[in-house]
């Protein structure tokens, strides 16, 4: 079992994800906020490119849909949530389906289409991920979405988690030099936030007072959920029914 | 001063390296070759992407000419020098042009011709690189050429290093999340080849029993010496002379 890693969303290749099990990260917040949403009962997560296509969907339906999402970390005007976790609690999006629009995490999922499987992974629901990485036993990418196009200390530290949970449990994986690397990060800042404080992307966040989301998102396996983007649309991992059929 | 990093020839984009200083980085072996044929008084390099280009233009004078490079770490045949630094002696490349072809550099460089100045750096010549790019005073893009397009971490410690460098001079530099993180693992290894034991290219240059070479290229700016490529030809880097005449 290959690991690879991606270090943004403009960085993805489709050779590079063909026929693999893709993790897509985006800790600050996107895939956080999926994570969030999907265990607290969201029944699946639209991710679209822009806001006037999130508002489309949304208005089919307004008491079906929530709207989500960020530009530049703010939120939307007329959306119900911001791009904060901490937002999208079980009474919020309960049996609603969310209608989501972020900058690099949508991207990155987008860029990822040609991959076997896709799954959502951030570090509150890191263990899991890792967990049903290795059940899949197909090669891995770890697409990072990064900030902007731009590599992202928090995505990079956050696979570098991932890579070490499974590597304890599966001793037969090969890892090229930039998953050895994002292991490495990992294994010298166990304390993931003060890594991450010297990221540009961490700034922003300080900047705009958002602390707890960030204590939020650098916890580690506290979800015991695994999105995947299928079709479409972000649900609760389910076998696909020619697997169940083996 | 803004640093960047790009992780492989593969990963290059015009945008990113347009009207920057570039850095070529092909620590393991071919920017350690190009900076010690420069150091030993070899006139010019030519980097061909082909070997049949490599013998075509070597051809047309046999006398001036020296041929090398490698496919896959091994000597070509038919070409006078493989890719080992160390046969790069003054004796053999005095006053000679090398025409050379390598797996990753020569697509590093060719990659970066959007830039307004490429750089040759290694290890060996770290320190000089740095200065020189201080002076240049442009916003830099170290270009690590990687191995078969995937991220090197011999190529990724090595731009740490250069990085360490340009900041112990000179305080007015923003860092990319991707430059602070090369930095950082420079930082916490300084004895390089304790790190890059684990590189994946490490493990062929130790199956091909090149440690000699491995000795070499990990020494830190023992060659005071900065090669430049301009107009498809790798030399001892020159004032421009519009730059001069300012």
């Amino acid at each position: 079992m290959k690991i690879d890693l991606i270090i943004s969303a403009d960085d993805i290749k489709e050779e590079k994800v063909k026929g693999k099990s893709v993790v897509v990260i985006d800790m600050l917040r996107a895939t956080s906020v999926i994570t969030t949403a999907i265990y607290n009962g969201c029944t699946g997560i639209i991710p679209v490119l822009t806001v006037d296509k999130a508002f489309e969907i949304a208005n089919e339906d307004r008491n079906k849909h929530i709207l989500g999402g960020e530009r530049k970390a703010l939120k939307i005007d007329g959306f119900d949530c911001s791009n904060s976790p901490l937002e999208y609690k079980r009474s919020i999006v309960e049996n609603k389906t969310l209608v989501m629009t972020t900058s690099n995490g949508t991207r990155a999922i987008n860029g990822s289409i040609a991959a076997k499987n896709i799954l959502i992974g951030a570090l509150i629901n890191a263990k899991f991920v890792a967990n049903k990485l290795i059940e899949l036993n197909n090669d891995i990418v770890i697409v990072n979405s990064g900030t902007d196009g731009q590599f992202s200390m928090d995505d990079f530290i956050c696979s570098g988690y991932i890579i070490e949970c499974i590597s304890k449990k599966n001793k037969d994986i090969e890892l090229m030099d930039i998953a050895k690397t994002a292991n490495y990060v990992y294994r010298e800042n166990k304390d993931i936030i003060s890594f991450i404080q010297n990221a540009s992307h961490y700034k922003r966040i300080k900047e705009l007072n958002l602390n707890k989301d960030l204590e939020y998102c650098c916890r580690k396996d506290i979800l015991d959920v695994v999105p995947e983007y299928r079709d479409g649309i972000i649900a609760v991992y389910k076998n696909k029914s020619n697997e169940k059929a083996v």
